[in-house]
């Protein structure tokens, strides 16, 4: 069952890695059915290079594994609530990214200073509060997405693709699979940018908000002219 | 029509991907038959390992495409006034390199620290003024040439072909597509090193005149000695 | 004799260089058989695109050579030390990897910033103090081992499979040669990922004691969950 | 003729790019011929993708061309009086290499922080002063040689094979024109791990003496015991 979306999702996984943005078995891509109400994510791990598309676990919303004979990835549990919550995404990918964990272990939100960040993500990007020592106790990967959804309660996760956990990393989604996975090589771009933008100039001053409406919606918007027009 | 040039185009645009600088498709190359007033560009957001000569899109000097089954870049309306205005070049190069972005973001200048910089640029490497809130939303792509031009009106573009456009990123040129894609790789390798310089010694001076002086002349000078003689 | 551990050995120490953590012929991996009390280690200063598996020298738990054409690493006797006072780990890692070697030589310890590091460390990375004159004139490699066991006095080793030797660079370990090479790669992240945190923030605090308890023991407890059950 | 070392001095070349020490055609590695006197050098702005051995040019110790089709290197005179005066080396490399450049731009020396540092060169790295305005119209490139010369008025070439022209960038040398790139390798790393370590410690201090002596010592003295005895 769903063998096209294991398959996008396994490439999904290995996009990480020829990207750069995995160091030992770091990070895990995830997609949905939202027909069939089922999660498609990589196993627990498990090292990338024997990886085949049938290694990807298939889960119920619920968490059961339905399908697959490896444990699915330990961060599952945060994947799924984000796809109750977030309605509209069709894949989800959490990576330790070096840049993107630098603004997620220094607690700070990534500032939007310029167009390469204003074509992915609508404004800062913005860092969770930390877990509670209850909520790691009680259902420590439940309540990763709980600080998720509670800093999300006045941002549209459709505009702003991306969030950093405190003292984690980063999650970022998308449409799908694959666009998850652009959004996170976006993220670890920015945040790279980001932190050397201040060190050149410590005031450096966030992009002018009528550039980043542009921008973002010249990609995004219900007008965009960016790319190709679908056949 | 033009197949040389388009050859030329699509190359110079791998060669972008070869040198590191694209993350995505971040980035586009094009160049211009001055005779045909004919200019060849990479198509919009198509992905690089997916890209043909055949993909790359004629346009004339006022944007209309002439010949391709493809959008242009978004970036075109730039690339054409910049091509209009400065009469020498051949090609142009845009990209979101990382360490030149990390400088236009800062809206800073880069100075010139050293002789890598002084063998490509006879000087700092300038920034451009923020677009007005107006210049965005009545025509974005051509008033980035504006501010361009604005900036260069004490400049010469043949000695100093790279921009950085404040919280955007760089623009290079030169007298032809490769040309200006060596230009976008020495700019990336001196706003780099010129980041690190001012972090070993926030003192750091700029590079002595006669040095400078010395160094682009002998590359790019009339009495020229660098590399080997023309057959 | 010992083939299986020498082509092990020989593995990690091909892995190091994949992994991108070698420069020239720095580096080097060992791994023991505990049975035996045989060591198997890298043979001092040859290119690791020369080597094959027989190149591996044997050596007994004092140091002599019992098989092999070529002269064991010159910090062989440091890897001997810690074997016999680290009961538990079957292989040593010594790397001259850039930002653990950074740490090394500030002597400043690579705090616990965030879930990436409490993977695999559970605690900050200790620095040892710097050796006397005395020390390295009678036997430095011995007493290099000797200010790490001095270290580890209230510490274990196996929760802590890491130290930084002062002004020199960092040593990892595990249960086999590839573990500790695992660690080192883990080591130069969360260096790296460490050095960028302050830089963003210099008042950036360490991670919640409960979530590194959490993610240590999620991955190395005895309720650990994360990756596959062993068959 | 020297078509040995011809094929040497290529292929040190070609290992250059390989280390990932050089952008676009920045950087030559020569090698001399002390009983011919003849030095072979990488032709001047050649792609290295594009060279053979035969590209080769050799000249005699005044510059003369003896053979090959090509300009030497521009930077030839430099390594000519640097083969005049350093009676014992057999190898020149230059390059950009960007942590080596940081340094030199920012005219400070790079002490000797660690023991990777130690085992390659025997204190500091000095960097010359700036050439005068006179030195640079006379003849340019010799006079680049000549304030190395005065740097090193009291320092020993040969435990101190690299230096750092002011502004510029580094020359390295070594007993041949591999040991020259070694050096040139090896000087890079350390060159970026110092700048990490004044990151992380603003007091960070220079490595004991003692220790100094013994790597640098172990590695090059008359009872050296790192590497493979030679046959």
């Amino acid at each position: 069952m769903l063998e096209k979306l294991k398959e996008q999702v396994f490439v999904a996984n290995l996009e990480l890695v020829q990207q750069g943005l995995v160091t030992l078995t770091w990070g895990n891509v995830s997609g949905i059915d939202r027909d069939k109400q089922r999660v498609v994510i990589k196993p627990s791990g498990v090292a990338y290079d024997e990886m085949e598309p049938s290694y990807m676990v298939v889960v119920d919303l619920e968490g059961n594994v339905i399908e697959g004979d490896y444990n699915p990835s330990t961060d599952t549990a945060t994947h799924l609530l984000l796809y109750r919550q977030f309605k509209d995404i069709g894949g989800i990918t959490h990576t330790h990214s070096s840049h993107a964990v630098m603004f997620a272990q220094a607690r700070c939100e990534i500032p939007c200073f310029g167009t390469t960040h204003a074509d992915h993500f609508y404004g800062p990007v913005p860092v969770t509060r930390p877990l509670t020592s209850v909520e790691v106790e009680e259902d420590y990967e439940v309540n990763t997405a709980k600080v998720i959804l509670d800093r999300f309660a006045d941002l549209d996760p459709n505009s702003t693709p991306a969030v950093l956990v405190a003292g984690h990393g980063p999650f970022t989604w998308g449409s799908n699979a694959r666009k998850s996975v652009e959004n996170a090589v976006a993220l670890e771009a920015v945040a790279q940018m980001a932190l050397g933008t201040t060190q050149i100039n410590a005031q450096a001053i966030e992009l002018e908000s009528y550039v980043l409406e542009k921008h973002y919606q010249r990609k995004h918007g219900p007008g965009a002219y960016y790319g190709q027009k679908k056949a």
